[in-house]
């Protein structure tokens, strides 16, 4: 027959199988990094947390180092980390994720502070769960020829890019196109005009997902699906003159996949980033979870679908350009978007300005090859103070 | 990376790269006979049409042989078949799909005409696309145990059953649920009591796919989807109580499987069948084929899904218990469809009577264990009697 028998899912599947996988989670005490711990903890015996790293908060820290027992943490709040770290290392994120009973770093850090740790774990061969799409945004060439050289691989955990992962199994097969879900985010029907009042409160309201604050304003903006769709094109290698953005506000189809015949996978589910995340921390195993909810056709009677409006969401098509255009404008996108959204959040620039501060800096930009990290970092920095200088003018 | 690199697909993919594949077509003149010729004409070179079989469309069937010149050729009205053979030698199903050229079979019969040369073509390690799903119902547990012992391998051609075969690739994990869809027919809207008086013109009026005469019925019935039911139990080795029947009026989600983790994967496509007729043909490739048209999600705005209401289906019911009763009971309740469908085209009997009748006949049955061929053929023809007996007494 055309498939072998497929056992019921037990709770014995649950069990480990062999050595509990050593983990590192960068960015252990936002969003991804707490749900990341919840698998850990649903999926017991399947995983040693080696090692933590987390920004500030460093109560919700030490109540994981309490609980996980990591040999090594790490915060950017280093001064009062020894208070809490217990018997726990203090270790640099760059040498953490390098150790030798590390197997699986989750890089779930926000904005440009993952790329070096990701690039010394590619450079171990480590398994690579990136969610930090930033990372993969600025240096996407870079990761990938890493990737290659050193046969690290690189498992996407946000939910888009791993349902054209999940889509993609089996399938040694052309793509004709990969087209990726948007919900359209808070302000989807929303008059056009006013979006220039927005506030932050409102920003931070998503139809659908319960994220961290800076990728909430990024999918409100769409920018954040302009990052999905750079990403896709450097972890499947598929150009992007194949990928498509379509608006689906139930977000309950994460993406799909157009083969060279014409026929179309989608992968589904109920809105809940554990999914993902556990799929890429025991890939290629599917392993029961009951904590994660089930998705039932009949629960989304309604799915819808529509163009996305180039005139509603600026940001899309600028940050496209940018990934088409490649050299170091990503890296200068990605930088002057998460330096425009700390600045909206903190009430010093209106919603629409986001767009015209990331627009106006990238057309500033003289661009370099961006094949090294140094030209990355640089155009980086050229972009932050860019951003800079111009509210310093307003 | 994660996935290698994904070619575009060019013409150059749809230039066969190996021998012709030898195939036979059972049922060549039906529905899925001239499609799976539409798809052998446009994908040139990959095909060499070995022997063709039909039933009595006599003209049809000479324009197929003046086309694809087959070796063999065989048809239900053998007598006037001499007159339009040319070249090809008159040869019996059973003796066309043992051939040594043969490398695929086709079954695209109705009805119990396929089962005999189906057996056959498992016991010569044949590719057995099966499109004649009667065969797979009556006798499921028979081919199962057949195509295991001869490794022939059985593909689905049937757009769900594709569906679930596509999204089972690459997946060697546990399988939580099938999830067939239905568009519920003709009838899913209407006035429940008007279904007596539904004439065979209406019924025959499907809402979105274009079939032959028997399975149009069985559709508006449901009957054809839980024939889909016991198929999938056997051709993918799933129980019966992780298999699911949604309405999905739209026909664009041809089915789905959730996987042990909750992950769902779904296929799509528009409704054409020559999609999963080329999959099965080209299995494992992907050939772009630019008759096929493309999914472009923006043209099905809005999908649904709604609960299966019992009370308007009782076919699917009746027919479903019968599969999980196994033995003869499949046997019998394929073959008294088949009888009840002819009677109701011929207008001899009621729209509900169909499932009168078949409940009926099936309430009635003594099963044998359906382990052979003749078991299997005795229920068939006990089946069939009853049927008449039973009209003859009306």
């Amino acid at each position: 027959m055309t498939a072998e028998n497929h056992p019921p899912a037990t709770d014995a599947e649950n069990l480990s199988r062999r050595a509990p996988k050593g983990i590192v989670i960068l960015g252990s005490t936002g969003s991804i990094g707490t749900q990341t711990l919840d698998v850990v903890r649903a999926l017991s015996g399947r995983f040693r947390v080696v090692g933590l790293a987390a920004g500030s908060r460093l109560d919700v820290l030490a109540e994981q180092i309490a609980e996980f027992k990591p040999r090594m943490v790490w915060s950017l709040d280093n001064p009062t980390l020894a208070n809490v770290c217990g018997d726990a290392v203090v270790t640099p994120m760059e040498q953490m994720v390098a150790e030798p009973s590390v197997d699986h770093v989750m890089v779930a850090t926000t904005g440009r502070a993952g790329l070096g740790p990701t690039l010394e774990a590619i450079r171990h061969g480590k398994e690579v769960a990136l969610c930090n799409k930033e990372v993969i945004v600025m240096a996407g060439e870079l990761i990938a020829n890493a990737a290659r050289e050193h046969h690290a691989p690189i498992l996407p955990v946000d939910s888009e890019p791993s349902a054209i992962w999940q889509c993609l199994q089996g399938e040694d097969q052309p793509v004709r196109k990969l087209i990726i879900t948007a919900s359209g985010g808070p302000f989807r029907d929303s008059d056009l005009a006013s979006t220039a009042t927005v506030t932050p409160a409102q920003a931070l309201k998503h139809p659908t997902w319960v994220m961290g604050r800076k990728i909430t304003i990024d999918s409100s903006t769409l920018m954040n699906k302009a990052f999905e769709v750079i990403e896709s094109r450097w972890l499947f290698s598929v150009p992007f003159d194949r990928i498509e953005v379509v608006i689906h506000p139930q977000s309950v189809i994460h993406s799909m996949v157009e083969f060279a015949d014409g026929s179309v996978k989608g992968q589904m589910g109920p809105p809940d980033m554990r999914l993902p995340i556990q799929y890429a921390m025991c890939y290629p195993e599917r392993v029961a979870n009951a904590a994660i909810p089930r998705f039932n056709p009949l629960n989304f009677p309604e799915l819808t679908f529509r163009p996305l409006d180039p005139d509603r969401y600026p940001c899309f098509a600028t940050a496209t350009e940018a990934g088409r255009k490649g050299q170091t404008y990503p890296a200068v996108l990605s930088a002057a978007d998460e330096e425009a959204v700390h600045l909206f959040l903190a009430g010093r620039i209106g919603f629409n300005d986001i767009h015209g501060i990331v627009a106006n800096v990238l057309d500033r930009h003289e661009p370099s090859p961006g094949t090294t990290v140094d030209d990355i970092l640089e155009a980086d920095a050229w972009a932050r103070r860019q951003v800079e200088t111009r509210i310093g003018a307003l």
